[in-house]
Protein backbone atom coordinates (compact mmCIF):
# COMPACT_ATOMS: atom_id res chain seq x y z
CA UNK A 1 0.00 0.00 0.00
CA UNK A 2 1.29 3.24 -1.26
CA UNK A 3 1.42 6.05 1.43
CA UNK A 4 0.64 9.51 0.06
CA UNK A 5 0.76 12.76 1.97
CA UNK A 6 -1.47 15.49 1.01
CA UNK A 7 -0.87 19.04 0.83
CA UNK A 8 -3.28 21.27 1.27
CA UNK A 9 -7.02 19.45 1.85
CA UNK A 10 -8.62 22.54 0.62
CA UNK A 11 -11.59 21.87 -1.15
CA UNK A 12 -9.93 20.67 -4.61
CA UNK A 13 -7.18 19.22 -2.38
CA UNK A 14 -9.58 16.96 -0.10
CA UNK A 15 -11.33 15.56 -3.40
CA UNK A 16 -8.07 14.80 -5.17
CA UNK A 17 -7.12 13.41 -0.95
CA UNK A 18 -10.53 11.44 -1.45
CA UNK A 19 -10.00 10.04 -5.13
CA UNK A 20 -6.38 9.16 -4.51
CA UNK A 21 -7.70 6.89 -1.23
CA UNK A 22 -10.17 5.21 -4.03
CA UNK A 23 -7.20 4.03 -5.80
CA UNK A 24 -6.27 1.89 -2.77
CA UNK A 25 -3.37 5.14 -1.33
CA UNK A 26 -3.01 5.65 2.20
CA UNK A 27 -3.60 9.22 2.40
CA UNK A 28 -2.26 11.35 5.26
CA UNK A 29 -2.52 15.30 5.76
CA UNK A 30 -0.85 17.07 8.60
CA UNK A 31 -3.58 19.35 11.03
CA UNK A 32 -0.48 21.01 12.73
CA UNK A 33 -1.78 24.55 12.65
CA UNK A 34 -4.94 24.26 10.35
CA UNK A 35 -8.17 25.21 11.13
CA UNK A 36 -11.58 23.28 12.02
CA UNK A 37 -12.91 23.51 8.58
CA UNK A 38 -10.12 22.01 6.99
CA UNK A 39 -9.80 19.18 9.78
CA UNK A 40 -13.62 18.54 8.89
CA UNK A 41 -12.76 18.64 5.12
CA UNK A 42 -9.84 16.12 5.81
CA UNK A 43 -11.75 14.02 7.79
CA UNK A 44 -15.10 13.39 5.19
CA UNK A 45 -12.21 12.96 2.56
CA UNK A 46 -11.12 10.08 4.48
CA UNK A 47 -7.64 11.29 5.31
CA UNK A 48 -5.43 10.29 8.21
CA UNK A 49 -3.58 12.80 10.42
CA UNK A 50 0.12 12.68 10.37
CA UNK A 51 -0.21 15.19 12.84
CA UNK A 52 2.84 17.49 12.12
CA UNK A 53 4.61 18.55 8.60
CA UNK A 54 7.99 16.29 9.01
CA UNK A 55 5.83 13.22 10.35
CA UNK A 56 4.01 13.46 7.16
CA UNK A 57 7.04 14.01 4.37
CA UNK A 58 8.68 11.44 6.80
CA UNK A 59 5.86 8.87 6.20
CA UNK A 60 5.02 9.70 2.12
CA UNK A 61 6.34 8.03 -0.72
CA UNK A 62 4.14 10.47 -2.64
CA UNK A 63 3.31 13.98 -2.37
CA UNK A 64 0.52 15.75 -3.38
CA UNK A 65 0.57 19.73 -3.12
CA UNK A 66 -2.64 21.09 -4.32
CA UNK A 67 -2.67 24.63 -3.48
CA UNK A 68 -2.83 28.29 -4.35
CA UNK A 69 -0.43 29.46 -6.85
CA UNK A 70 0.96 32.15 -4.28
CA UNK A 71 1.90 29.27 -1.85
CA UNK A 72 3.66 26.78 -4.43
CA UNK A 73 7.62 27.42 -4.11
CA UNK A 74 7.37 27.54 -0.09
CA UNK A 75 5.38 24.21 0.01
CA UNK A 76 7.89 22.81 -1.90
CA UNK A 77 10.89 24.54 -0.39
CA UNK A 78 9.39 23.03 2.84
CA UNK A 79 9.49 19.55 1.74
CA UNK A 80 12.78 19.70 0.47
CA UNK A 81 14.08 21.09 4.05
CA UNK A 82 11.94 18.38 5.51
CA UNK A 83 14.42 15.69 2.95
CA UNK A 84 11.72 14.75 1.28
CA UNK A 85 13.07 12.33 -1.87
CA UNK A 86 10.00 10.20 -3.28
CA UNK A 87 7.96 11.70 -5.95
CA UNK A 88 6.37 15.24 -5.54
CA UNK A 89 3.12 15.67 -8.14
CA UNK A 90 3.00 19.14 -8.67
CA UNK A 91 -0.72 20.01 -9.47
CA UNK A 92 -1.01 23.84 -9.27
CA UNK A 93 -2.10 26.47 -11.62
CA UNK A 94 1.26 28.44 -11.77
CA UNK A 95 3.21 29.11 -15.63
CA UNK A 96 5.18 26.37 -17.11
CA UNK A 97 8.34 28.35 -16.52
CA UNK A 98 7.76 28.15 -12.95
CA UNK A 99 7.09 24.25 -12.83
CA UNK A 100 10.37 24.33 -14.39
CA UNK A 101 11.77 25.98 -11.58
CA UNK A 102 10.81 23.94 -8.49
CA UNK A 103 11.17 20.84 -10.84
CA UNK A 104 14.68 21.96 -10.80
CA UNK A 105 14.47 22.49 -7.23
CA UNK A 106 13.31 19.28 -6.13
CA UNK A 107 15.83 17.45 -8.27
CA UNK A 108 18.59 18.88 -7.29
CA UNK A 109 17.91 17.85 -3.24
CA UNK A 110 17.23 14.11 -4.78
CA UNK A 111 13.55 14.14 -5.29
CA UNK A 112 11.14 13.53 -8.44
CA UNK A 113 8.78 15.41 -9.27
CA UNK A 114 5.54 15.37 -11.96
CA UNK A 115 3.93 18.07 -13.21
CA UNK A 116 0.47 18.35 -12.95
CA UNK A 117 -2.83 20.71 -14.05
CA UNK A 118 -6.37 19.90 -12.67
CA UNK A 119 -9.29 21.16 -14.86
CA UNK A 120 -12.73 21.20 -13.79
CA UNK A 121 -14.54 21.28 -9.98
CA UNK A 122 -13.78 19.08 -7.09
CA UNK A 123 -13.45 15.25 -7.90
CA UNK A 124 -15.68 13.65 -5.63
CA UNK A 125 -18.01 11.83 -8.69
CA UNK A 126 -16.61 10.05 -12.22
CA UNK A 127 -19.47 12.07 -13.32
CA UNK A 128 -17.83 15.37 -12.34
CA UNK A 129 -15.56 15.28 -15.50
CA UNK A 130 -12.57 16.64 -13.48
CA UNK A 131 -9.30 16.27 -15.45
CA UNK A 132 -5.49 15.58 -13.41
CA UNK A 133 -3.45 16.57 -16.65
CA UNK A 134 -0.11 14.90 -15.91
CA UNK A 135 3.61 15.36 -17.77
CA UNK A 136 7.08 14.23 -17.11
CA UNK A 137 9.45 10.84 -17.16
CA UNK A 138 7.25 9.38 -14.04
CA UNK A 139 3.78 11.07 -15.08
CA UNK A 140 2.51 7.00 -15.00
CA UNK A 141 3.37 6.65 -11.55
CA UNK A 142 0.45 9.05 -11.03
CA UNK A 143 -1.59 7.67 -13.11
CA UNK A 144 -1.13 4.38 -11.49
CA UNK A 145 -2.30 6.09 -8.25
CA UNK A 146 -5.83 7.33 -9.19
CA UNK A 147 -6.65 4.45 -11.28
CA UNK A 148 -10.37 3.45 -9.87
CA UNK A 149 -11.24 6.68 -8.42
CA UNK A 150 -13.19 9.68 -9.61
CA UNK A 151 -10.69 11.37 -11.16
CA UNK A 152 -9.93 11.51 -14.37
CA UNK A 153 -5.78 11.31 -15.57
CA UNK A 154 -4.56 12.30 -18.84
CA UNK A 155 -0.94 12.18 -19.61
CA UNK A 156 0.35 15.69 -21.66
CA UNK A 157 3.53 14.82 -22.05
CA UNK A 158 6.93 13.42 -21.03
CA UNK A 159 8.08 16.91 -20.22
CA UNK A 160 8.09 19.13 -17.25
CA UNK A 161 6.17 22.27 -17.79
CA UNK A 162 3.45 20.77 -20.55
CA UNK A 163 0.73 20.39 -18.01
CA UNK A 164 0.77 23.33 -16.25
CA UNK A 165 0.92 24.73 -19.93
CA UNK A 166 -2.16 23.52 -20.53
CA UNK A 167 -4.04 24.31 -17.43
CA UNK A 168 -2.95 27.49 -18.23
CA UNK A 169 -4.24 27.78 -21.61
CA UNK A 170 -7.60 26.60 -21.05
CA UNK A 171 -8.45 28.61 -18.02
CA UNK A 172 -7.06 31.51 -19.59
CA UNK A 173 -10.49 31.37 -21.48
CA UNK A 174 -13.07 30.11 -19.28
CA UNK A 175 -11.37 32.97 -16.45
CA UNK A 176 -10.05 35.25 -18.83
CA UNK A 177 -13.49 35.63 -20.40
CA UNK A 178 -15.59 36.29 -17.42
CA UNK A 179 -13.30 38.68 -16.34
CA UNK A 180 -13.55 40.61 -19.91
CA UNK A 181 -17.57 40.24 -19.56
CA UNK A 182 -17.42 41.63 -15.90
CA UNK A 183 -15.06 44.94 -16.89
CA UNK A 184 -17.62 45.31 -20.25
CA UNK A 185 -20.29 45.26 -18.13
CA UNK A 186 -18.62 47.84 -15.60
CA UNK A 187 -17.64 49.84 -18.69
CA UNK A 188 -21.53 50.08 -19.62
CA UNK A 189 -22.13 50.83 -16.46
CA UNK A 190 -20.23 53.87 -15.94
CA UNK A 191 -20.83 55.42 -19.43
CA UNK A 192 -24.28 54.92 -18.74
CA UNK A 193 -25.25 52.32 -21.67
CA UNK A 194 -25.66 48.66 -19.60
CA UNK A 195 -29.62 48.42 -21.00
CA UNK A 196 -28.60 48.92 -24.19
CA UNK A 197 -25.45 46.53 -24.36
CA UNK A 198 -28.36 44.23 -22.82
CA UNK A 199 -30.90 45.20 -25.48
CA UNK A 200 -28.06 44.46 -28.04
CA UNK A 201 -26.41 40.86 -26.44
CA UNK A 202 -29.95 39.67 -26.40
CA UNK A 203 -31.70 38.45 -23.75
CA UNK A 204 -30.49 35.10 -22.84
CA UNK A 205 -26.89 36.23 -23.66
CA UNK A 206 -27.56 39.01 -21.03
CA UNK A 207 -29.00 36.50 -18.36
CA UNK A 208 -26.42 33.88 -18.45
CA UNK A 209 -23.34 36.62 -18.61
CA UNK A 210 -24.61 38.57 -15.22
CA UNK A 211 -25.55 35.00 -13.37
CA UNK A 212 -21.63 34.20 -14.56
CA UNK A 213 -20.23 37.38 -13.50
CA UNK A 214 -22.23 37.63 -10.05
CA UNK A 215 -21.72 33.52 -9.62
CA UNK A 216 -18.02 34.17 -10.27
CA UNK A 217 -17.05 36.79 -7.18
CA UNK A 218 -16.87 34.73 -4.32
CA UNK A 219 -14.00 33.26 -5.27
CA UNK A 220 -12.32 35.85 -7.08
CA UNK A 221 -9.66 36.76 -4.63
CA UNK A 222 -8.18 33.38 -5.47
CA UNK A 223 -7.90 34.26 -9.14
CA UNK A 224 -5.59 37.07 -8.96
CA UNK A 225 -2.64 34.86 -8.42
CA UNK A 226 -3.68 32.38 -10.92
CA UNK A 227 -4.29 35.13 -13.72
CA UNK A 228 -0.79 36.40 -12.64
CA UNK A 229 0.86 33.43 -13.77
CA UNK A 230 -1.48 32.98 -17.04
CA UNK A 231 -0.34 36.36 -18.06
CA UNK A 232 3.24 35.49 -17.35
CA UNK A 233 3.04 31.63 -19.41
CA UNK A 234 1.93 34.46 -22.35
CA UNK A 235 4.84 36.06 -22.37
CA UNK A 236 7.01 33.74 -21.32
CA UNK A 237 6.09 32.38 -25.50
CA UNK A 238 6.19 35.70 -26.56
CA UNK A 239 2.46 36.35 -26.48
CA UNK A 240 1.06 39.16 -25.24
CA UNK A 241 0.33 39.57 -21.29
CA UNK A 242 -2.22 42.15 -21.62
CA UNK A 243 -5.08 40.10 -21.18
CA UNK A 244 -4.38 38.75 -17.38
CA UNK A 245 -2.85 41.04 -16.44
CA UNK A 246 -6.25 42.98 -16.67
CA UNK A 247 -8.06 39.99 -15.64
CA UNK A 248 -6.22 39.74 -12.62
CA UNK A 249 -6.84 44.07 -11.78
CA UNK A 250 -10.71 42.97 -12.55
CA UNK A 251 -10.72 40.08 -9.96
CA UNK A 252 -8.69 42.03 -7.00
CA UNK A 253 -11.85 44.66 -7.66
CA UNK A 254 -14.29 41.78 -6.64
CA UNK A 255 -11.72 40.54 -4.12
CA UNK A 256 -14.67 41.84 -1.40
CA UNK A 257 -16.91 39.09 -2.62
CA UNK A 258 -14.66 36.25 -0.72
CA UNK A 259 -17.01 33.74 0.31
CA UNK A 260 -20.17 35.24 0.17
CA UNK A 261 -23.37 35.18 -0.85
CA UNK A 262 -24.08 35.56 -4.58
CA UNK A 263 -24.53 39.14 -5.13
CA UNK A 264 -26.21 41.13 -7.18
CA UNK A 265 -24.57 42.54 -10.23
CA UNK A 266 -25.35 46.16 -9.47
CA UNK A 267 -23.17 45.42 -6.25
CA UNK A 268 -20.43 43.81 -8.47
CA UNK A 269 -20.14 46.62 -10.55
CA UNK A 270 -20.72 49.33 -8.01
CA UNK A 271 -17.36 47.40 -6.39
CA UNK A 272 -15.36 47.64 -9.62
CA UNK A 273 -16.12 51.45 -10.08
CA UNK A 274 -15.09 51.51 -6.63
CA UNK A 275 -18.35 53.18 -5.67
CA UNK A 276 -19.41 51.35 -2.67
CA UNK B 1 -35.40 66.30 -50.58
CA UNK B 2 -32.34 66.29 -48.09
CA UNK B 3 -28.77 66.06 -49.26
CA UNK B 4 -26.38 63.89 -47.61
CA UNK B 5 -22.83 63.45 -48.42
CA UNK B 6 -20.89 60.19 -47.47
CA UNK B 7 -17.71 60.01 -46.28
CA UNK B 8 -16.52 57.28 -47.41
CA UNK B 9 -18.14 54.39 -49.16
CA UNK B 10 -16.18 51.84 -47.90
CA UNK B 11 -18.15 47.93 -47.64
CA UNK B 12 -19.72 49.09 -44.55
CA UNK B 13 -20.52 53.07 -45.75
CA UNK B 14 -21.64 52.74 -49.11
CA UNK B 15 -24.17 49.79 -47.39
CA UNK B 16 -25.23 53.24 -45.09
CA UNK B 17 -25.26 55.70 -47.96
CA UNK B 18 -27.53 53.67 -49.97
CA UNK B 19 -29.89 53.22 -46.76
CA UNK B 20 -30.08 57.32 -47.22
CA UNK B 21 -31.30 56.68 -50.44
CA UNK B 22 -33.93 54.23 -49.26
CA UNK B 23 -34.97 56.56 -46.21
CA UNK B 24 -35.89 59.51 -49.28
CA UNK B 25 -32.31 61.20 -49.29
CA UNK B 26 -30.48 62.12 -52.39
CA UNK B 27 -26.84 60.60 -51.44
CA UNK B 28 -23.50 62.24 -52.43
CA UNK B 29 -20.08 60.97 -52.38
CA UNK B 30 -16.72 62.61 -53.86
CA UNK B 31 -14.54 60.37 -56.35
CA UNK B 32 -11.71 62.41 -56.43
CA UNK B 33 -8.42 60.50 -55.67
CA UNK B 34 -10.89 57.15 -54.58
CA UNK B 35 -10.48 53.88 -56.30
CA UNK B 36 -12.28 52.23 -59.31
CA UNK B 37 -13.58 49.77 -56.84
CA UNK B 38 -14.66 52.87 -54.48
CA UNK B 39 -16.15 53.82 -57.74
CA UNK B 40 -18.19 50.53 -58.40
CA UNK B 41 -19.56 50.38 -54.89
CA UNK B 42 -20.74 53.89 -54.71
CA UNK B 43 -22.33 53.24 -57.97
CA UNK B 44 -24.24 50.60 -57.11
CA UNK B 45 -25.18 51.76 -53.89
CA UNK B 46 -27.01 54.89 -55.81
CA UNK B 47 -24.90 57.87 -54.92
CA UNK B 48 -24.12 60.46 -56.63
CA UNK B 49 -20.80 61.53 -57.43
CA UNK B 50 -20.17 65.49 -56.40
CA UNK B 51 -16.50 65.36 -57.78
CA UNK B 52 -14.62 66.62 -54.90
CA UNK B 53 -14.88 67.07 -51.46
CA UNK B 54 -15.13 70.85 -51.37
CA UNK B 55 -18.51 70.42 -53.62
CA UNK B 56 -19.89 67.80 -51.57
CA UNK B 57 -19.29 69.47 -48.61
CA UNK B 58 -20.81 73.06 -50.06
CA UNK B 59 -24.03 70.87 -51.28
CA UNK B 60 -24.60 68.83 -48.11
CA UNK B 61 -27.36 69.50 -45.22
CA UNK B 62 -25.63 66.07 -43.67
CA UNK B 63 -22.45 64.49 -43.25
CA UNK B 64 -21.93 60.69 -42.44
CA UNK B 65 -18.27 59.98 -41.38
CA UNK B 66 -18.02 56.32 -41.90
CA UNK B 67 -14.27 55.61 -42.03
CA UNK B 68 -11.50 53.59 -40.01
CA UNK B 69 -11.00 54.83 -36.71
CA UNK B 70 -7.27 56.66 -37.57
CA UNK B 71 -8.97 58.77 -40.02
CA UNK B 72 -11.55 59.92 -37.88
CA UNK B 73 -9.74 63.39 -36.69
CA UNK B 74 -8.40 64.35 -40.59
CA UNK B 75 -11.80 64.16 -41.65
CA UNK B 76 -13.91 65.90 -39.08
CA UNK B 77 -11.03 68.66 -40.06
CA UNK B 78 -11.48 68.07 -43.40
CA UNK B 79 -14.53 68.90 -43.37
CA UNK B 80 -14.54 72.14 -41.04
CA UNK B 81 -11.76 73.44 -42.90
CA UNK B 82 -14.51 73.48 -45.91
CA UNK B 83 -16.58 75.51 -43.80
CA UNK B 84 -19.59 73.21 -43.30
CA UNK B 85 -22.23 73.99 -41.15
CA UNK B 86 -24.54 71.47 -41.00
CA UNK B 87 -25.42 67.99 -39.10
CA UNK B 88 -22.36 65.83 -39.14
CA UNK B 89 -22.96 61.97 -37.98
CA UNK B 90 -19.55 60.91 -36.38
CA UNK B 91 -20.35 57.28 -37.01
CA UNK B 92 -17.19 55.51 -36.33
CA UNK B 93 -15.81 53.34 -33.26
CA UNK B 94 -14.04 55.51 -31.34
CA UNK B 95 -13.64 56.34 -28.06
CA UNK B 96 -16.25 58.45 -26.32
CA UNK B 97 -13.53 60.72 -25.28
CA UNK B 98 -12.44 61.37 -28.39
CA UNK B 99 -15.83 61.36 -29.67
CA UNK B 100 -16.65 64.28 -27.54
CA UNK B 101 -13.00 65.85 -28.97
CA UNK B 102 -14.80 65.64 -32.27
CA UNK B 103 -17.88 67.51 -31.03
CA UNK B 104 -16.36 70.05 -29.57
CA UNK B 105 -14.14 71.24 -33.22
CA UNK B 106 -17.41 70.67 -34.79
CA UNK B 107 -19.03 72.79 -32.46
CA UNK B 108 -16.73 75.64 -32.14
CA UNK B 109 -17.00 75.79 -36.72
CA UNK B 110 -20.64 76.15 -36.06
CA UNK B 111 -21.55 72.91 -36.69
CA UNK B 112 -23.56 70.27 -34.91
CA UNK B 113 -22.78 66.98 -34.09
CA UNK B 114 -24.62 63.35 -33.58
CA UNK B 115 -22.84 60.70 -31.96
CA UNK B 116 -23.35 57.34 -33.88
CA UNK B 117 -22.32 53.69 -33.23
CA UNK B 118 -22.74 50.95 -35.73
CA UNK B 119 -22.69 47.12 -34.98
CA UNK B 120 -23.62 44.46 -37.39
CA UNK B 121 -22.10 44.30 -41.14
CA UNK B 122 -23.00 45.87 -43.85
CA UNK B 123 -26.70 46.69 -43.60
CA UNK B 124 -28.29 45.56 -47.55
CA UNK B 125 -31.42 44.22 -45.94
CA UNK B 126 -33.36 44.60 -42.92
CA UNK B 127 -32.51 41.06 -42.10
CA UNK B 128 -28.81 42.29 -41.22
CA UNK B 129 -30.00 43.30 -38.33
CA UNK B 130 -27.48 46.19 -38.71
CA UNK B 131 -27.97 49.12 -36.01
CA UNK B 132 -26.97 52.19 -36.40
CA UNK B 133 -27.02 53.56 -32.67
CA UNK B 134 -27.16 57.55 -31.94
CA UNK B 135 -26.87 59.98 -29.11
CA UNK B 136 -26.96 63.39 -28.51
CA UNK B 137 -29.49 66.56 -29.29
CA UNK B 138 -29.88 66.08 -32.73
CA UNK B 139 -30.09 62.25 -32.84
CA UNK B 140 -34.24 62.13 -33.81
CA UNK B 141 -32.50 63.84 -37.30
CA UNK B 142 -30.91 60.79 -37.87
CA UNK B 143 -32.85 59.29 -37.00
CA UNK B 144 -35.59 60.40 -39.82
CA UNK B 145 -33.19 60.53 -42.47
CA UNK B 146 -32.93 56.39 -42.78
CA UNK B 147 -36.84 55.98 -42.05
CA UNK B 148 -37.91 53.31 -44.09
CA UNK B 149 -34.33 52.06 -44.76
CA UNK B 150 -32.69 48.34 -43.98
CA UNK B 151 -30.65 50.10 -41.42
CA UNK B 152 -32.37 49.93 -37.75
CA UNK B 153 -31.30 52.80 -35.72
CA UNK B 154 -31.53 53.39 -31.77
CA UNK B 155 -30.97 56.60 -29.86
CA UNK B 156 -29.05 55.55 -27.14
CA UNK B 157 -29.62 59.00 -25.01
CA UNK B 158 -29.21 62.94 -25.50
CA UNK B 159 -25.05 62.60 -24.83
CA UNK B 160 -22.60 62.43 -27.03
CA UNK B 161 -20.25 60.17 -26.05
CA UNK B 162 -23.02 57.54 -25.59
CA UNK B 163 -23.29 56.23 -28.80
CA UNK B 164 -19.48 55.40 -29.32
CA UNK B 165 -19.13 53.71 -25.42
CA UNK B 166 -22.11 51.39 -26.52
CA UNK B 167 -20.12 50.51 -29.98
CA UNK B 168 -17.27 49.85 -27.52
CA UNK B 169 -18.64 47.99 -25.42
CA UNK B 170 -20.51 45.66 -27.61
CA UNK B 171 -17.11 45.03 -30.23
CA UNK B 172 -15.11 44.75 -26.90
CA UNK B 173 -16.61 41.36 -26.67
CA UNK B 174 -16.75 40.25 -30.12
CA UNK B 175 -13.74 41.02 -31.11
CA UNK B 176 -11.86 41.18 -27.44
CA UNK B 177 -13.10 37.48 -27.42
CA UNK B 178 -11.65 36.20 -31.00
CA UNK B 179 -8.44 37.87 -30.29
CA UNK B 180 -7.81 36.26 -26.95
CA UNK B 181 -8.93 32.56 -27.81
CA UNK B 182 -6.64 33.11 -31.09
CA UNK B 183 -3.80 34.19 -28.20
CA UNK B 184 -4.79 31.12 -26.42
CA UNK B 185 -4.16 29.18 -29.42
CA UNK B 186 -0.60 30.45 -30.17
CA UNK B 187 -0.05 29.84 -26.67
CA UNK B 188 -0.94 25.90 -26.33
CA UNK B 189 0.77 25.47 -30.29
CA UNK B 190 3.68 26.79 -28.49
CA UNK B 191 3.86 24.76 -25.86
CA UNK B 192 3.01 22.11 -27.62
CA UNK B 193 -0.27 21.07 -26.29
CA UNK B 194 -2.84 22.52 -28.63
CA UNK B 195 -4.35 19.13 -29.22
CA UNK B 196 -4.99 17.93 -25.44
CA UNK B 197 -6.45 21.30 -25.15
CA UNK B 198 -8.83 20.86 -28.25
CA UNK B 199 -9.95 17.54 -26.53
CA UNK B 200 -10.26 19.39 -23.65
CA UNK B 201 -12.47 22.10 -25.28
CA UNK B 202 -14.81 19.61 -26.99
CA UNK B 203 -15.36 18.91 -30.28
CA UNK B 204 -17.55 21.49 -31.59
CA UNK B 205 -16.38 24.36 -29.17
CA UNK B 206 -12.83 23.44 -31.06
CA UNK B 207 -14.01 23.32 -34.37
CA UNK B 208 -15.45 26.79 -33.89
CA UNK B 209 -12.93 28.46 -32.47
CA UNK B 210 -10.80 27.35 -35.41
CA UNK B 211 -13.30 28.24 -37.87
CA UNK B 212 -13.90 32.08 -36.15
CA UNK B 213 -10.19 32.65 -36.04
CA UNK B 214 -9.39 31.43 -39.18
CA UNK B 215 -11.81 33.99 -41.07
CA UNK B 216 -11.28 36.92 -38.63
CA UNK B 217 -7.50 37.15 -40.70
CA UNK B 218 -8.81 39.01 -43.39
CA UNK B 219 -10.15 42.00 -41.59
CA UNK B 220 -7.87 41.74 -38.14
CA UNK B 221 -5.64 44.62 -40.02
CA UNK B 222 -8.34 47.13 -39.59
CA UNK B 223 -9.63 45.89 -35.99
CA UNK B 224 -6.18 47.13 -34.63
CA UNK B 225 -6.82 50.81 -34.17
CA UNK B 226 -10.42 49.78 -32.94
CA UNK B 227 -8.89 47.36 -30.35
CA UNK B 228 -6.38 50.41 -29.07
CA UNK B 229 -9.66 52.72 -29.09
CA UNK B 230 -11.63 50.51 -26.70
CA UNK B 231 -8.17 49.98 -24.30
CA UNK B 232 -8.62 54.15 -24.42
CA UNK B 233 -12.42 53.84 -23.29
CA UNK B 234 -11.58 51.27 -20.28
CA UNK B 235 -8.93 53.50 -19.32
CA UNK B 236 -11.47 56.87 -19.62
CA UNK B 237 -13.95 55.06 -17.14
CA UNK B 238 -10.90 54.13 -14.68
CA UNK B 239 -10.89 50.47 -16.02
CA UNK B 240 -7.98 48.03 -17.29
CA UNK B 241 -7.48 48.53 -21.32
CA UNK B 242 -4.75 45.72 -20.86
CA UNK B 243 -7.41 43.50 -22.83
CA UNK B 244 -8.02 45.43 -25.70
CA UNK B 245 -3.82 46.49 -25.95
CA UNK B 246 -3.40 42.39 -26.11
CA UNK B 247 -6.36 42.40 -28.35
CA UNK B 248 -4.40 44.91 -30.58
CA UNK B 249 -1.18 43.10 -30.59
CA UNK B 250 -2.90 39.65 -31.79
CA UNK B 251 -4.86 41.49 -34.56
CA UNK B 252 -1.11 43.14 -35.47
CA UNK B 253 0.27 39.77 -35.98
CA UNK B 254 -2.09 38.82 -37.98
CA UNK B 255 -2.44 41.83 -40.44
CA UNK B 256 -0.21 39.76 -43.50
CA UNK B 257 -3.83 38.36 -44.22
CA UNK B 258 -5.23 41.66 -45.24
CA UNK B 259 -7.84 41.09 -47.75
CA UNK B 260 -6.58 37.40 -48.02
CA UNK B 261 -8.70 34.23 -48.32
CA UNK B 262 -9.51 32.36 -45.38
CA UNK B 263 -6.56 30.40 -43.91
CA UNK B 264 -5.90 27.47 -42.12
CA UNK B 265 -5.64 27.67 -38.41
CA UNK B 266 -1.74 26.41 -38.96
CA UNK B 267 -0.72 28.90 -40.71
CA UNK B 268 -2.36 32.20 -38.56
CA UNK B 269 -0.85 30.37 -35.55
CA UNK B 270 2.37 30.51 -37.33
CA UNK B 271 2.16 33.90 -37.95
CA UNK B 272 1.12 35.15 -34.66
CA UNK B 273 4.53 33.03 -33.33
CA UNK B 274 6.35 34.45 -35.76
CA UNK B 275 7.45 31.06 -37.32
CA UNK B 276 6.43 32.09 -41.64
Amino acid sequence: MTTVGLINPGQMGASVGAAATHGGASVLWASEGRSDATRERAEKAGLSDAGSMDQLVEKSEIILSVCPPSEVAAVARGVVDLGFKGLYLEGNAIAPARTREINQMLTDAGAEMVDGGIIGGPAWHKESGTVLHVSGPSAHTIVNLFEGSPLHLNVVSGDIGAASALKMAFAAYTKGSTALLSAILALAESEGVREHLQVQWGEKFSADTARRVSANTAKAWRFVGEMEEIAATFEGADLPGGFHQAAADVFSRQAGFKDQPTPDLESVLGAMLKRD
